[in-house]
Formats: C-alpha cells, structure tokens, sequence
C-alpha cells in the first residue's frame, strides 16, 4: 500500500498523457495535495489541474512527465494514469488506453504518426469509426457567436455545439425530448441515475466536477457536446433555476454550450455546419486551413490507401450526389426514383398514372413523367462526373402515392376532373394487408410493364443526353424484389426492347447494364439462377432483415425493448447486419452467383451500407462495394479501410 | 389411309375398354357407320354407343372385343382406342391409356388387382392424389332424391351430384358464381369458349355430345358432375329458356343432375356426404356396405403398408379430430390454439387480457381462460386416443382479438366497464403495418410470459386429467416464430417450469416435449442452434413461403395473375410447395438440425400438408410426418403412399 494522505508532501492524481477532449498534446489531469485517488474521484474537494503539481511538488512532477513520455513511447498509445504521491516519492498505480473524443483521436493519431510513434496504418486504426460522425457534427456560426453572451466557462469536455432548453432533472428532459425538444441537461454533478437524461440531451452542462468526472467520462464515451465544472452555474433544484452571470435561468429557458472551448452562452445560437462539410461540400476557404480539416483530409487519403471495398452513396438527387461524391463517395449505390415521383406536381401525374383504366391512360400519365426522371436522371449522371449511378426502378406499393384522407381525395377528384368514388375504389382496391410483402418491385412492373419502359427510356435518354454533352453517364439499371429469375428475364427484355430504340431514335448508344436486388430470401437461395440474367446484385439488407427474421421494421419497435433487454439479439439487426441470419444468406448469394458469373459485382444498398461492423462484414464476404447515405460515407470509408488493415496486419502475423 | 366411309359395311368409332367415368368393366364408347373419325367427334350426325355395332358388322365388332381384351393384357391399363372398319375390316387407328375419373380410377385399380393384371402397388400408383377428393365428394341425399322428379336422363359423363342455378351462357355463369350462386352450366354442347363457365360451375349438363365430346372430356379431367347428351333438355338461348318435360326453366332457376346415373331432376336436391365419409366418419353400415367404400379402404389399407411418412391433421376441436383419425390420421401436427380463444364468451377475456394495464390484470383474465383451454385440451387428448398432439402457442397478433368498429367497441366498453377510448387507444396502439411481420408467435410470449405460462398450465394439467382418466396423452408443445435460439430457450425454460409446478401440485408426471415452427427463413438458417433446445421442427411452410418468397398470401391477388400467365413460377406457390426457394430452405434446416440432434422429429403443418406434390416433396427430404385439414388426410396418405412405392420402385430398377 502507499499513501497520499500523510501531509502537504503527498497526493494523489488522475492524468491522461494528451488531453482526451481536444486531442492536444499537453499533460491534462487533476490531483489533491494529502489525499488518496478515491479522494479525487469522489468530489469532496475541487482537485487542481496535474500542472498545478509543479508548484506543490516539483521533483514529483517532473518525474512524472518522465514517466508520461515513457509510457507513451511504451504503449504508442495515450495512457490514462493514477498515481500517489508519498512523501515526495511517485508511485504508478495504473496506466491503461485513454477514452477520448473523435476529435482527440483524430488529432491523438496525426501526431503520433509525425512523431514517428505509429505508422499510418495504426493511425487509421485509431479513429474509432462509429465516432467518425461527431467530427462532422455541426459547431456554432460565428458570427452569432460574437453576437452572444458568454456568461460561463468550464472545461471543454466533449466537443461540439449544443443549444436546447435547459433541464434540471433526468427525467424531466427525457420527457421534454420526446415532445420534440432540444434538451441540455444541467447538473450540479451527474451520476450514473442521470444517464437517460445525459441519452437524451444534446448537450451536458454541470457546475462541478473535473476532468475524471461522471459527466466527462461519459460525454467523452458517448460523444456528447459537454462543459463540465463550470464553476458560475449556480443550480436551485427545488426552485428549478439556475443563476448564472446574475441572470436567473428557469426550466425550458435557452442556454448554449461550446464544448470545444468550455464557453456557455444565453440563449439560442445558431449552429454552421463543421470546418469538415464547410471544407468539402462548400468549398470554404477558412474552414479548409483548420486543422481539423486537414487532419481529417489526410486521414481519407490513408483511408483510400488502404481500402479495397469502395463506397458509393444513396443518392435521389445531384445535391446529395454531389455532398458524396465531396466525402469521396465514387458512385451511386442506389438511386430510389419513386421519391422523384412526389416533388411538386409530378404526384399528380403519378396519381393519374395508377387511377387510368387503360393502358393508354396509363401511357398518357407517364409520359408527363418521363421529362422530369430524364432531367433528374441527367442532373445526376453530370453530379457523378463518370461515377456510376445504381438506378432502382419504381418499387413502393402504388397506394402509398394516392391520398388517404376525404379532403385529399375531394381535392386530387376536381383536380383530375373525375369521381371522388373512384379515387376512394382505387385507394380501397389497393389496400393491402402486408404492403412490404404485396403488389410493389419488380411485381408492378410485371403487371405494367409501361412503368418500366417508361422509366428505362428516361434513363437512357439522360444517358444519351449526357454524353452529347461530353459527361460520361454509366446507368447501371436495378430491378427490386426479384425472387424468381424469370421476374427479372421480363424486365430485362423490356429494358433491352426499349433501349434498342433509343439508341435508335437518338443515333446514339451509351454503355448500361441491368442487375437486380437480392433483398427476399428466394432471391438470394437462387442466385445462381439469377445470375444468368443479373449482370451485378445490390443486396437490400433492409428489406432482407425484415424477410429474413419475418420482422417488420416499423412494426418491431412493440417488442425490441424485452427483446434487448433478454439479449435476443445483441445488436438491432436493423441497424447492423445480422451476420448469422441474414449474413449467411448474402454468402449463399455470393457463391451461387459467383458460380454461374464469376466476378459478379457485389453491393449493398441497405442502411447497413454505413454501419462499420456491417461495412467489415461486407468487407469480409467480398462484396466489391457498399452504399449509404451522403453523411454516413465517410464512416463507410474508415470502417472499410479498417477492414482491409485489419486483413493485412493478420496475414503478416 | 383407312376409309370408314365407303358405305354400310365401314364406318368409325372411339371407345374405353373399360367405362371411364364410372369405372364400370363394360366396352364403352360410340361409333358412326359410313363415316370418318372426325365425323364421330364433329356431332353432325349422332354416334351410337360402341356395343351397338355388333348388330351392324357382327364380325367387325367381335374382332375389336378381342383387340379391346389384348390391348388391356399388354398395356395393363384401360385404353382409349380408335378405330375405322373398312368394308369389314378393323383397322386400329390409335391406342393410348384413357383419362378416367376418381371413381374410374378406383374401381379400375380394384378390378385390375383381382384380374391379377397389376400388384397392389400398381393399384395405389394408378389413383391420382390430386383428384382422390372426389370420391368424398357429397352425393343426393337417398330420402330426398325419392321425392324428386327426375324429368331427363343423359350420360354419366362425371361422377357426383349437383344442384345449382342453370344459366345457359359461360359468362354469365362466371357472373353469378363470382356473386356465390351454386351454378349449373347447360348447353347445347360445350366448346373450348365455355371453360370459363365449366370451372366456375358446379355441374354442367349438356343436351347433345357423347362419351368423347367436349363436356365429358373437360369433366373427366377436372372431376366436375356431368351429364351429357340429355336430349330432352331444349335449350333457346335467345329466350334463356330451358324446356324439359314440358316444364319451363328459366335462367336462375334451379335443376339437379347427378353425374354417376345420369339423371336430371327438377329444383334443388339435398346433398348428403359421400358414402367414404358417411361409413368412415357417421359410422354408417349401408355406406359401408357399397363397393366405393370397400374399395376406398382396400386402397388405404395397401396406403398404410406402402407409406414411410405419416400423416397427422390439423384441428382445433375434438370432431375435427375425430374425423381426421377416421380418416387414418395419427395424430395431430397443428392445434392453432387461438382459435379457441374465439368461442362463445372466451373472447371477452381474451380482450380483457389484451386491455389490461397490468401483469395482474392480465393474469387475472387469463385465469379465466385457463378451464377453457384445459378442457379443450382433455377433449382432443380423448379424441386422439393415444397419438401425439403438437400444440402451438398463441400465434396471430393482438388486435386480431379487439373489436374493430365503434359499434363493437362500444358494447365491449360497457361490458368491460371500462372507457371506450381506453379500447379505442389500444387497438391503434396494437395497429401494425406489416402485422404478418408484426408483434405475433413467440414475441408474444416473451413480452408477456404469463400468456405461456397459462397455456403450457393448461396442456399439462389436461395431460394430467387425461392420464387419470386412463387415457395416454402425448402433448408436443410448439412454440412459432421461432428465428433465433434464445427466443426459443426463453420459452421451453418457461414451459419447463409450469410444467415442474403442475406435477408437484398434481403429485403426478406425463410425458410431454418442447419444440418449434420453422417457418421464417433465419429459423432454418440457424436450425443447428436452434435444434439444441428444440426437441421437434414442424415447418410452417405458410409464413415460410410469405417470408421466403416476401410475398402476402393475401396480398398477392393484385399479381398472381400475370405471374402465371407469365409462367414466373409454375404451381401457385402458396397451393404447392416452392421446392427450389422455399425447399431449399426446408433442406439447410434438415440437415443442420439434424447434425445436432439425430433423428430430430420433423414435420410440416402449412396448407402444403394436403397437396400431394408437396407431400412427396416431403418424403423426399426426409420428414417424420406431414399434417393438414382432416378432410385432406386420405389424399396426403395417398400421395405419401405413392412417393415410398416410387421410391421402392425406382430402387428396384
């Protein structure tokens, strides 16, 4: 046993070798001069920062800045440490890897590298990729934040801006963000009861507390915006206010809270997006020469580097292609041409499409939508600069299109100059009992198949379009919910029909291809068979989740909670693959149609796209590509990358 | 080239060697003199029946009795012949084995067993499963058939009785069995043009055609009641108006015709159940006593030394199984529990549990549930007499249950006594998108274990009762919905413990096992998993298909159609088993669970049970046993019959 409590000469302290928030190369702890570390930890006294030490303890202190460099070098790795004190001689009581922020590890790993302590490989292992997206969280305006108040400091414990009503009590802001409100917890100290509330908020606020206190660890673990130990927060829980600056702040007041800087401001600020989006996706000078911009730039070109499964993006319009393709997004994965359908007027063309009689009011009714897919199809293909755009044809059931309550109907019956009754018929006709199992996918294009033609022609005629224009436009054309071969031997046929004429008409050909989803079970336990059709496959995880466990997505949320609660299952499998249900029907899917094409492209279209257990799982099984949403694919990016370095250091082993 | 037409002494003529639609060993077909082939089919001119001949060309006619006896030695079935006499001389024009009905069938397989011209295992081979329901087709009540008026007689072309609205058109025949009338089609003579009409109809009546028209064709294929060629029925199509025997029969009104005699009776006729099911099933001596009946259990006796699968039932009452062991059922392979749960006053409770706010209330509902369910349980125990009984859990989701429209919803708030907004709110609250994929099987039960743990009481303490009574049950508890093996462990550890309690409460112990449904596709995925806990595997190749194949059974309507004319796939795979999707599926699950636990019992209760292609689909792979509806159990001992005599046959070669 040692002891930091026998007199002015001993202590004891907590320290992280580089400031875990920030990821700033200084000594950042805390210590009490005669006490023991539970001492420190517990909060009876306010500890001092470990730079204090020198004063008190000179020779202690400077053998500890040995021990930090030493350890470092050791273990290539930030250590959080404990030590004690005894009678002027240094004690180390632990040294383990320090939590930190995705801003200190992205910093923590720059560094390191230029400090020759890790090599670039490590340095990508480094930044944890479920984290990734804080570092793209927005941070305030900055010119509102010259406007505003700051009426507080405390230690910038999680990074970022967070502004919301303030809230007192867990409970009371757990209740305040399920109405709909921005919530900041403000604690005098947080506790481990106060979790849901810290869950909830977007932001945590306490008025005590130190470096290795509650609120830290966890805002650091959970990546939530925290300023802790801001000393001129006074709170009156029973009268639910705060006095702060001699302002006096009540429940549901407005405060802001900079935990990149420990400032906290009165009132609302508003947020500008992070020095990351400014940089890529506005093009902002400023934002570019920040360091974090920089570090964040070259740990994407390590990232490319190293990667081997690529990423592309879900993208229905050439804004969003053009946000992924700036976070280094190299094609569309999938394009949902439904959601293209309800802008503007064009619902009422495809209103009128599902409601004609005939096949010529049918054609009538897309050919009023055909100019408006060819535009969009167009702006996307010149936003993918040569990338290639995975196109999904119509796939939703057609009731989702049609309006459900008595006014909308009344409405769209005068608009189209026909009977209310009718629209009531159609909409009651195309009720259906399990629309995610029902008359959508490939099926709607099977009993029309003017939808498919019309869509195709739209397609090529963009990409015809587009190389008039000198872009080259690389379509690669996806029929949804095939299960069976012969739905994807029709469409097929109808695409080839259709662009045979194109070409024609336009004298002009461009290079396409037509490939399917495997997102039912059948789809993927026949992929051989499908394959001799299929020139590529995007597997729908989210829809082969739902067929594969036979659980509704939306529908689930009735019996998640016991099911996590009794570790049914250990992730939510809609949001990670599920590796051994679904996961072993995407092998059967890679090896049968491996078998009948060899190098057969392989994707994934689903959320899963940007989750970094489903990306290395992706990785794994060989897929040649994942896709996800524009903001998820740098996530995407580092989890491949991880993945193929992960693969490399194990075959060196 | 023969000529039949060269004067009185050739002439040309069809014929069976034996009767075809009723099966009878008479020489039976027709014949024209001075004529060609194409003239007997035509109906210019009227044929005479076959045994006439002899009376024209006596030689010619002995000569084609001797053929007829030599093409049956050779060919060891009934043959279709034709043939054309040429100035007295038998010319045979083609032979080929004749369509026949079920009663055809039977009674050929029978005779030709006693001519030692086949074995027995040619006998059950020559009895088409798919059609073998005919024979339990309703015949004419024998009292109520005295009382009718028989007003014309025509030719037994297809066994059975029928009464029905005549309508004299195809079309509006479809019309009015689509609106649910019991149709009789009647025609001159029926074409290709009236198949529509035909499929929609009851029975079809014809007043001209013989034994190789048109009509008697059609219903020897499709086993529909017919008489044809009644040339007393004067049909004016431009009246609607049928005049037979002097009375006027308009369209809608009602005649009677009985296919195995050939009689026509004015206005309706009671039907009675065929002599199979009134001997077998009610018990009756006379029934008993008819060759059909002797014949039926002659070919179920060779069944039962044929077969290596057996066949169980599904039933939800004690007549249900009570029927279906008559029908040779051992024992039962689905009892839907929830169906009890509808009966007379239980569905009040039942909502009660649904409404309750309270692990309390809800148990307080569900103990008034309890004395039902146990009672239905000792009821199929003692119908059962000893076989096993696999009982599955609530399986249907919740709101099934609630009252849907404010009328009922009202009343059940004042029986309740409870608000009706309460009501109101939960049945939105239990409202699902996809309820097929929803919060139903065992998700119930691990949300609410004290809904199991009142349903495995209730098993058990009837097991108990029963075996007190003297009476051996074997209760095989099934929990559905299986995908993952911790929902199923959640569950048997409940059923377990009921069960200790029960037995130390009873002071008494019976037999009873823990297994599951596979019937979403993660289930047989990971069936070597789940097959540690499950003792037993039936799939439910219901929900199976849907989650397979991510088609709604209920949804499908809106494509089936252009899915078969497109020939996507070739049975409809709800009727017949999917053998490449959903088999696929069925056979990972096989072998998997089967490497965990040898011998795992294996079963199947979807619709698929009684079709016979899926049965012997299920030989095949290798299940214990298939189950379906008690009406069906003859057909799936059939088909399971045939498949092991293939089998048996195909191994001999």
């Amino acid at each position: 046993m040692v002891f930091g409590n026998t007199g002015e000469n001993s202590g004891s302290g907590v320290a992280f070798t580089r400031n875990p928030a920030n990821g700033a190369n200084e000594f950042y702890g805390e210590f009490l001069i005669n006490a023991q570390g539970e001492d420190v930890v517990a909060g009876v006294r306010t500890p001092e920062p470990v730079i204090e030490l020198k004063k008190h303890l000179p020779q202690a202190y400077a053998e500890l800045l040995k021990v930090r460099a030493t350890l470092e070098k050791h273990f290539k790795d930030v250590q959080d440490v404990e030590f004690t004190i005894q009678e002027g001689k240094l004690f180390m009581l632990q040294t383990r890897n320090g939590k930190r922020t995705a801003a200190a590890a992205l910093k923590f790993s720059m560094d390191m590298v230029k400090e020759k302590l890790i090599d670039w490989q490590t340095a990508v292992l480094r930044n944890p990729a479920d984290q990734l997206e804080q570092l793209l969280a927005p941070i305030f305006d900055a010119s509102e934040v010259k406007k505003a108040a700051v009426i507080a400091t405390g230690l910038p414990a999680g990074p970022g801006a967070a502004t919301g009503r303030v809230y007192f009590n867990a409970d009371r802001a757990v209740q305040a963000a399920e109405k709909g409100d921005k919530v900041l917890l403000v604690r005098v100290e947080t506790s481990p009861e106060d979790l849901r509330g810290m869950i909830a908020a977007e932001g945590i606020l306490t008025a005590r507390g130190g470096v290795s206190s509650h609120a830290a660890l966890v805002a650091r673990q959970m990546g939530k915006v925290c300023v802790c130990g801001a000393s001129g927060v006074n709170i009156n829980y029973d009268a639910k206010t705060a006095n702060i600056a001699g302002q006096t702040f009540k429940e549901g007041d407005y405060l802001s809270i900079d935990g990149t800087s420990g400032t906290v401001y009165a009132g609302q600020i508003k947020t500008a997006p992070s020095e990351i989006i400014a940089g890529l996706v506005n093009g902002d000078e400023t934002a570019k020469a920040t360091e974090k911009f920089k570090s964040y730039t070259q740990l994407m070109k390590w990232c490319a580097q190293a990667t081997k499964l690529s990423v592309r993006t879900n993208a229905d319009t050439p804004e969003q292609t053009r946000i992924a393709v700036a976070f280094g997004a190299v094609g569309i994965g999938l394009t949902r041409t439904e959601h293209m359908f309800f802008e503007g007027d064009r619902i009422d063309a495809m209103r009128e499409m599902i409601l004609a009689d005939t096949l010529a009011g049918r054609e009538a009714a897309l050919a009023k939508l055909l100019p408006y897919q060819r535009g969009d199809f167009l702006g996307i293909f010149k936003a993918l600069k040569g990338f290639p755009a995975t196109i999904r044809f119509l796939d939703p059931p057609l009731h989702e299109f049609l309006p459900h309550t008595k006014e909308q109907q009344a409405d769209l019956a005068k608009k189209l100059g026909i009977d209310v009754a009718k629209i009531e018929h159609r909409v009651h006709e195309l009720h259906e009992f399990n629309p995610m199992l029902g008359f959508r996918g490939c099926r709607l294009g099977i009993k029309y198949p003017e939808i498919t033609a019309m869509q195709a022609r739209a397609v090529l005629e963009a990409a015809v379009q587009a190389k008039k224009e000198g872009i080259k436009a690389r379509p690669e054309i996806m029929i949804p919910l095939v299960g069976f071969k012969k739905e994807l031997d029709l469409q097929v046929a109808l695409v080839h029909e259709v662009a045979a004429k194109v070409f024609a008409e336009t004298k002009t050909k461009v290079d396409y291809s037509v490939g399917t989803m495997i997102e039912v079970p059948r789809g993927a336990l026949t992929a051989d068979e499908i394959a001799q059709t299929a020139e590529f496959f995007s597997f729908g995880t989210n829809d082969l989740t739902q067929t594969c466990l036979g659980m509704s997505r939306d529908d689930s949320g009735s019996f998640l909670a016991p099911y996590q609660e009794a570790e049914v299952f250990k992730k939510n499998p809609f949001a990670s693959v599920d590796q051994t249900g679904v996961g072993q029907l995407m092998k059967i899917a890679i090896e049968k149609g491996s078998k009948t094409r060899p190098g057969i492209k392989l994707g994934i279209c689903g959320e899963h796209g940007g989750d970094p257990d489903s990306v290395k799982f992706c990785h794994k099984i060989g897929l040649t590509y994942v896709s996800c949403s524009p903001y998820r694919v740098p996530v995407a990016r580092l989890a491949a990358a991880q993945a193929a370095i992960g693969d490399a250091k194990a075959a060196k082993k």
